[in-house]
């Protein structure tokens, strides 16, 4: 590999290099950051992903990581400028596999695959399809590529053979007839080259991201988006929505019957009928149905609560922006509604300003619906602004819709950031250079193995995933959907269309006529016990953010990441890492058991205690009150006595667990929960150590406050 | 509209006028044929389908075609050139409904869908992906709009709404809160403009192409594209493919059984086994499955059968032209296989003086398989060659994908040309300017419904579609099947996978084994009775070809086209006509009726002779043994004796039948059945006339030849 001994300024986008790329377009090469390489060639377009979306890197951060090698000569990776658009070739080794181009579903590793990474809400027949798209994927090498453009891109994984490769072109399937499609249409081909496609691109840029190692890739994508984001601490706890046609009264209910019943829930999610008009939005509090909403949510704050607003970025003829809107609007409408050109810093005005004002009667986070795309699943779906659509920005609807839920989060994200407050918003569109956006995705597709296995590939790009839980199809479908959502990074009941709380009766029907189940009351003492464990595994899961945050590396993530020569793990994508020292590994089927493997070491059973061996797999049982977690050797887990929502004076009271060691430490990040302070050094560490049969606590940093006690310690062999 | 008073020079291009088209790129106008006008902007592709593929205009009869009007000055279509690429818009009127995009499975009236007719063998959720996909459409306004372009088309067909139409902009859902997502997702959009979208094209042609109704526009495509084709007339008759690893002696038991049978077969087809290697293919005779292979050849010919080979064009490396073909071939392997760029005169020489030497042999006609794509229905199915391939013409993988079949098609068509010979082949992937080809369209994919809209919708766009039959759920799900195929322009049973003859085991793995129904014996003189009721219409049929050859009136058409006033049709797709005087409405679900919807007249039952008045539904019941096949009052319907093959011999007795009348007539075509000599007058024009209970036969023409006799007349009231 070429090294890059200078590291270039970033913003000035100086050659430090240029090479022949094979192509017709002389390719430039420069240090964007420290282990990242730009390489461009041709004209490059205006509204790239970081051109857009970038933010600052944490520049020091990724100078501490290892230098790492590139397994190929840098030079090797092709880019070809011609009349079609940009293709770029970059090398592929024997065994190598390739992971990521964003929130996907379908398959874990991607090699032999056709990936298409382009918005949109059903990830259709594993072509890429998907809320968070990314053109960029991961190496098993240890090396990362990141195709720096908003265009409709193809990447052919080592799923077709050009003839130049011919190597094996003297074999050939002469024997077998094959009596079946399926046997003929097998992906027979194999190829040492990724093949990428950039139609209509007359120039692009390559992102080539150093490790070491798959999480080294990781970390510095990361850090080259600004770091992990971290949520407000109360984010982190539990969230609940409720049904889309809620009025005042019901609500009111559902924040009586979570207190009443001991039930920790932090937020309420309102959904579109709060609204007097949606799809599209009107954005204005309805009357008839929230009389005196001002009211409400003085109260439901009072009673702990923080409420998450449902809409969406088009903006119906009867919104007081619609008019003022109207210069800054694509020229197509969705449902009647105009499509802000979040480009401009006018339309962000005007959306802003306005939201200013519902944020100011003391909305929490906003859960920004349908800013993905639906034009290329099905024919007759056509909701969204079509590609040739244009904007006053000059960028077209194509590009346009990779960057627009990205840009929509960000225009009101910068809202809560001027305020100098975290939010911890849900949204269904995302894409690159987004890891420290303090946002969370979800979908309404429903299948539980694909949710795991999406909450695998969305720690390769920096994204947040929250799997849902409405209905089921039986308590163990239920349990084993809520085990994982709240075994995620956002806590959240998405039950938009259940009148009751889904553990009361999952069935939807009879949800709406209230018709509960005979075990409504046992299932709900399942319930509050399983979120009482979420709640006790605050301080964890705000620690492991403060890791994302500085360094980079997911708080959840595959096994792979930590355990990179474990070759049983490239495949693996049912269990993830959760900190340093947890694992999941939720059920998805209708038993109580699963087969889980467990990667070097020892593990414990957080249930249970039973202890594993590392490099096999094991029969496991969860209950459908238990979390199917598993601790590894040396950690010391802090438990907290679990509250029933934090805020501001919420002190955790620690009870720590040290598994098989007797000495163990552990850090805690510590600051007001809230704010953007602990970027000025406002926050503390909190080292937590057990020895000798005790635990002792020691914080270092500039924060005055008190967040956590240590009550005990319990050894576990 | 503006008129174009002059018929420009069809090869001379010269411009009649240029107007602006409301873009950046002016448009120039130009009538390419008699009611056909060309408008172009910007710089056009070098390979449009009309460049590659078009034939030669039939104008006499397009001029002999009633002048037409569009319902819109021809200046509101819209063509901008930019740096997306071309986009072309074309006003909608309030009820217009559109149709064609060729052969689409999913809908039949295309308004208020999004569809890009791409290429693909997955007509994904009605995306537009098909076989033969065709970037032209049909309104029910009669005009259609063809954009002669080989790159990926998305038209947004009224589905979307721009701004500046903002005329209901005012309302809006205020009141509803959907609690489902089809409720939110339902396209509640409208649009009176069709937008079509030609990213990376840097100009385009668009034909607009006038009626009057949808049936003339058809009449004129059809015609603009050389008129349409005239099959043998064995190729009209019964064709049976057998299994895929069939071997001499299993060809020869098939051969023995329809004739032992009596069942009438005329063509037998081979699957893959005939070679030595297939998937990628050799195209030589495997001497172990086929000892002797000419010897084979001669003696089924003496049998009076015809043979169909199965290949695809991808170069197998151990075919005798692989070395050859290697300079002209595709940048890409598939399986293994070199890809002809058949766009090169050397690239159809080598292929074709390979397949002149199989022709020569004996070959009748090719099963030009796999000459689609699969790149883009799933992740994992790549086998094709990708869009970024480049090809020695010059070509990129995208356009070459929407011409790849029809070259391919031509490329083995021209060879029997040559020999003054008619084909009748099966192909897998069809475009534009393909309705002079004596080729039939086929697919694995296997929806009764779609099959039979399929039928109805490539009759927009000069294409013929055989549904395939193989095995069954169930008896009636098997004849009704079979029901659909002989009741289409090619009477094929596409058995690849089965050892026996499915009437004998519509089960699969019973067939495979052996274990053959109870009902074994009735169901195969059913068939026997089935088949023999398609050779009775041969005569019927081939004269239905005539008039698609020298009118572009498809033989198998939806009833829109002869009824454009009938408004209940304008959905219509499972109900088709053949010929003048016949109606089909195959029986598609499991019982042994349906509902038959009869347009104006008087209609008669073709098996029970019943009456039924038009404008009205009747509930029909059809045997297993009988074709649901309905009369026009006012017909006189030939039918032949059946024979078992059709050669040079075959003269058809024929007795009619007068429906409804004391006076009709029909014309039957009349030739030597399987050459061109028709071309030069070597033809009859055989009218036969009933009259006072008589039957009478005159003939006209320049043919010495004689295949008719009549033998009587039965009326029926």
């Amino acid at each position: 590999m070429k090294r890059f001994l200078v590291y270039a300024m970033l913003l000035a986008g100086g050659l430090l290099g240029a090479c022949q790329g094979g192509g017709e377009a002389p390719v430039a090469s420069e240090e964007l950051a420290p282990g990242v390489i730009k390489l461009s060639a041709g004209s490059i377009d205006p509204f790239t992903p970081y051109a857009v979306l970038g933010g600052q890197p944490l520049t020091e951060a990724m100078e501490r990581l290892p230098e790492a090698e590139l397994p190929f000569d840098i030079d090797d990776i092709l880019i070809e400028v011609n009349g079609r658009g940009c293709q770029v070739t970059v090398p592929l080794a024997d065994g190598e596999q390739l992971y990521g181009f964003g929130m996907q579903y379908g398959t874990f590793g991607h090699r032999g695959t056709r990936k298409r990474p382009v918005v949109n809400d059903n990830p259709l027949n594993d072509l890429g399809y998907s809320h968070a798209p990314q053109p960029f994927y991961v190496s098993s090498k240890g090396y990362g590529i990141l195709v720096n453009t908003a265009r409709y891109t193809t990447f052919l994984c080592g799923s077709n053979t050009k003839i130049s490769q011919n190597a094996r072109a003297t074999e050939g399937n002469r024997e077998k007839i094959a009596d079946d499609p399926s046997q003929l249409y097998d992906n027979r081909a194999g190829g040492n080259q990724v093949f990428i496609d950039i139609p209509g691109a007359k120039g692009v840029e390559v992102f080539v991201i150093t490790g070491p190692e798959v999480a080294g890739v990781v970390k510095r994508y990361n850090l080259l988006s600004g770091g992990g984001c971290l949520p407000p601490l109360w984010g982190l706890g539990f969230k609940y929505r409720v049904k889309g046609d809620a009025t005042r009264d019901s609500v009111y209910r559902f924040a009586r019957y979570f207190r009443d019943n001991r039930i920790p829930c932090d937020v309420l999610g309102l959904e579109p009928g709060w609204q007097t008009a949606t799809y599209s939005c009107s954005y204005v509090w309805s009357d008839e149905r929230f009389p005196g909403h001002r009211a409400m949510l003085d109260s439901l704050r009072r009673e702990g609560y923080k409420i998450n607003l449902w809409e969406h970025a088009y903006v119906h003829p009867s919104s007081p922006i619609r008019q003022e809107m109207e210069p800054y609007a694509g020229d197509f409408l969705v449902w009647n509604g105009l499509v802000p050109d979040f480009l401009l810093p006018e339309a962000r005005r005007v959306f802003g300003d306005y939201h200013q004002g519902l944020i100011d009667e003391g909305i929490s986070g906003f859960k920004l619906d349908e800013c993905d795309n639906s034009n290329i699943a099905f024919g007759s779906a056509t909701w969204c602004f079509p590609d040739l659509a244009k904007f006053p920005s000059g960028i077209d609807g194509e590009q346009m819709h990779q960057l627009f839920g990205s840009l929509y989060v960000n225009t009101v994200d910068d809202l809560y950031r001027r305020m100098n407050l975290r939010a911890y918003q849900d949204y269904r569109s995302s894409g690159l250079f987004m890891s420290a956006r303090s946002a969370v995705l979800y979908s309404d597709t429903y299948d539980h193995r694909q949710y795991i296995q999406a909450l695998c590939n969305s720690a390769f790009g920096g994204l947040l995933w929250c799997p849902e839980v409405r209905e089921a199809r039986s308590a163990a479908d239920f349990f084993h959907r809520l085990h994982t959502v709240l075994l995620s990074p956002q806590a959240m009941v998405n039950a938009w269309y259940l009148q009751y709380a889904p553990w009361l009766q999952f069935d939807r029907g009879k949800n709406e006529r209230g018709e509960f189940l005979p075990e409504a009351e046992e299932y709900e003492s399942y319930a509050r016990k399983l979120i009482d464990l979420r709640m006790q595994l605050l301080p964890y899961l705000y620690y492991a953010f403060y890791v994302y945050r500085t360094e980079g590396l997911p708080p959840f993530r595959p096994l792979l990441m930590d355990y990179p020569a474990d070759e049983r793990l490239r495949d693996l994508s049912d269990q993830y890492l959760i900190g340093d020292g947890l694992m999941a590994a939720p059920l998805y089927g209708d038993g109580d058991t699963r087969r889980v493997y467990f990667p070097e070491g020892v593990w414990y059973d957080f249930n249970t205690n039973e202890r594993y061996e590392g490099g096999r797999e094991y029969e496991i049982t969860v209950r459908f009150d238990q979390l199917p977690l598993f601790v590894r050797q040396g950690t010391l887990l802090p438990l907290a006595e679990p509250v029933q929502y934090v805020d501001a004076e919420t002190v955790f009271r620690l009870h720590c667990r040290a598994y098989g060691t007797d000495e163990a430490s552990c850090r805690l990040f510590e600051d007001d929960g809230t704010t953007y302070d602990f970027e000025q050094g406002k926050f503390n560490i909190v080292t937590l150590r057990a020895s000798g049969g005790q635990v002792s606590l020691e914080r270092t940093g500039g924060y005055d406050g008190r967040r956590y006690e240590v009550t005990g310690c319990e050894f576990i062999d």
